[in-house]
């Protein structure tokens, strides 16, 4: 099981192909955008992948922003293969961010996860992440 | 009262001041980033400012970003002078970066809020955002 970072010039058809189903499994609904689009001059997105053999089993990324308050990274589109979980690939993927983020020299990370995912969440507070105080609103405009 | 979106030359040492103290009637405690480094060579912060006559009285920045799930932008450091609250600064702020995220073609907005910011809160909900059923988690890195 290989976890490293997506380059953009990895990002072949068969390979937004299995991206596509990958993320499916997180939201289907979803109209997501092309990872070629948004990988390309963006140095603001860390996409962490795992792979195992040829296959991509899990999915993790994180776009870093600057503000006033922080220079902060935004953990967003996490999953891992339904059929690949409770292996700790979740963690892998997570971790490999959370290194960058260091190394990148973040002062925060944030990320936002639905209340019922109890693993994920518990996943995150081990790995240090603590519930805000706060609510997260949405305004969708597409 | 003029609502404007802030360019990087017209941040002087005098302009990084009134920021900078405005900022503080949000968070004294943070380590704010200078605006000069965080607008500049960034085409993704959208920076509004609220001048009445020579005096800054209000601001609030969106960051954008891309990720599978959408383009989207997350508003952040949203603070109104003390001696100017229940003027429609907030509001006058908000509806510029909405304008501006529409402009941009982003798919959502996303904010936060400490959940005891009623008047923040209401007027959010009033620009349509709804609240997630999600939990935010952070991690400090410095």
């Amino acid at each position: 099981m290989i976890v490293e970072i997506l380059q953009p010039d990895a990002v072949n058809k068969a390979f937004q192909k299995k991206i596509s189903e990958l993320y499916k499994q997180l939201n289907a609904n979803i109209q997501q955008l092309p990872i070629k689009n948004i990988l390309q001059d963006n140095e603001n997105l860390i996409f962490a992948i795992c792979q195992e053999d040829d296959k991509l089993v899990g999915m993790a990324m994180m776009a870093t922003y600057q503000v006033i308050s922080g220079y902060k990274g935004i953990i967003e589109d996490v999953v891992v293969d339904e059929n690949y979980r409770r292996k700790g690939i979740g963690r892998k993927l997570m971790e490999r961010l959370l290194s960058e983020g260091k190394k990148g020299q973040l002062t925060e990370i944030l990320l936002f996860s639905g209340h019922h995912r109890l693993p994920a969440i518990n996943l995150y507070k081990s790995l240090g992440f603590v519930l805000k105080d706060s609510g997260l609103y949405t305004l969708k405009l597409a």
